[in-house]
């Protein structure tokens, strides 16, 4: 049997550039490999969250952008995670064994802190025994992680390390699947593309949308003039070039140095390879969104299959803590 | 519709007479009354347990007690807490609108700490969480408390506030039940009677065991010898005369003032009182014993109807967070 990859991504709606080539783009790549589990956590937004009325839209728009960048719901499982309430069992099994220092103790959660000093819930400083309970209740094997991401899945060896120690040998310790994921900037040029910025391109936004923001693009800012040489390597345009314009990105970063192309020129090249590199993606999506109750569905048969592996783990956690 | 009473206890094995004085029997007499649901709290159990292997033997044995003490399973709800994992999904909701801060802040907390500063875990922080969980999974309406729990209850009162403020008018508000829960002093006569400080008499245990065990009662400390008069007020012995000797007591309170009577003849009154006062206990106890599968049908039962309310009260929990 191949090996069970588990992620999570809380509902935030439509994707942009930066979720696909931050995650999305690597969540279709590793279903040629491995039996994928892609969660889309709800329970975990509601720890920052006060108001949950887009909760339902968002989860809906977001799947509909990942079965339209190529998930495969008939492999991987796609499931809401509060659709397998098992989770929150065995998140309170495992708060059993976390020490309180180890989270208080965690850098993310300092940097919680200081994002909403006045609303340190408890669910807050416990989401990472809730994050260990959604890939420990799949028995997950590998986590696609970013380098800066392994102490959070050290967290939760050492959980699952502990609960075996107590309980015994129950919970699958997971392993890091190793990720280079490339920082996608937004539109300013200066901070990561995030939708609170607004600095972000939607995956599914109009063609015209799209030209129009590529256009907006901040370009390296030493080049004043047409006339001025460009440097490639510090601008946000270029680094796009690499991605979606792999024919042409070596002639562009020499007439650049040499200011042979000027930087609305080198943005509109952009801006058309990125329309032709998202129309299949479009398409897709817009076939999708005829049917919503299909998206509803594909979400329904992976709550059921997620459940049936939940259920499985929960049994034997549960004979394992000798509950009665 | 009659009131909801919610009271849980946490599965410490076969009862003794401080837990039927200070809980069961009032346990027994809101029957009349109330609809009551009974939980013996197992998750709550694992906050400060690391031997689990006692769990199942311990909730049979104390369900035993509460059956034979006079719990009707036809019309109280007597449940494992563990049995309806709803409340740990509730559990997980309230968490997000509890600040962390008013968990550690509470007296019971620094208490536990102070039991087990090497075993401070994430889920002792938030037991008072999860007993509001409890509480408001079965809308419950009283909880039957004795006035030094007030602030644990004004604790679930302040979440379920909070939750209503920010996500509607779903979970209800629950009220004291106000107790006089008498002070069961241990053979000892300085201690609470508790089965940790073994100082304690089981009501099952036979008779010949509850006489040696009365005997063994420390009385007035002041009261020497024989010829000694007596200081019933101060005298464990003489607080049990005034419930289970209520013919006598007022003699035996002269007869002790007086010197007239001894520690050692007032000591074998109120143990053949005692003894007589458990006898139908007793005998309700060993029929229920001769059919063990009978208790744990009563259980499975409860978790039945128990399931019936918290699904109901889960799906209205859901629509106003507004999960997908």
């Amino acid at each position: 049997m191949s090996k069970r990859v588990f992620s999570g991504a809380r509902p935030t709606g439509r994707q942009h550039l930066g979720n696909y080539l931050g995650a999305i783009k690597n969540y279709v790549a590793l279903q040629t490999e491995y039996q994928c589990i892609y969660s889309i956590v709800d329970y975990h937004a509601l720890t920052t969250l006060r108001d949950t009325s887009e909760l339902r839209h968002n989860t809906y728009e977001m799947v509909l952008d990942w079965l339209a960048a190529g998930i495969d719901p008939k492999g991987t499982i796609v499931y809401v995670q509060s659709h397998v309430p098992q989770v929150t069992e065995l998140h309170l099994l495992l708060s059993m064994v976390t020490p309180l220092g180890k989270l208080t103790r965690l850098p993310t959660f300092k940097e919680k802190i200081q994002q909403q000093p006045d609303n340190v819930n408890y669910g807050l400083v416990g989401y990472p025994v809730l994050m260990a309970a959604d890939i420990t209740l799949y028995k997950a094997d590998l986590i696609p992680v970013g380098a800066d991401q392994l102490p959070h899945l050290e967290f939760t060896r050492e959980i699952v390390r502990t609960f075996n120690h107590h309980f015994g040998d129950v919970l699958v310790e997971p392993q890091a699947r190793l990720t280079e994921i490339p920082r996608v900037m937004g539109l300013d040029g200066v901070n990561k593309m995030s939708k609170s910025l607004n600095n972000h391109i939607e995956l599914a936004a109009p063609p015209d949308a799209i030209r129009k923001q590529v256009m907006s693009m901040v370009t390296d800012p030493a080049r004043k003039y047409r006339r001025d040489p460009g440097h490639p390597e510090v601008c946000n345009v270029f680094a796009m070039h690499k991605i979606y314009s792999p024919d042409d990105v070596e002639r562009i970063e020499g007439e650049c140095r040499n200011a042979g192309i000027g930087c609305v020129q080198c943005k509109q090249l952009y801006a058309e390879h990125l329309v032709a590199a998202l129309a299949p993606f479009q398409e897709r999506r817009a076939a999708w969104a005829k049917e919503p109750d299909a998206v509803w569905d594909v979400l329904a048969d992976g709550a059921r299959r997620a459940t049936e592996i939940a259920a499985q783990t929960i049994a034997e956690v549960r004979e394992a803590v000798q509950l009665p």
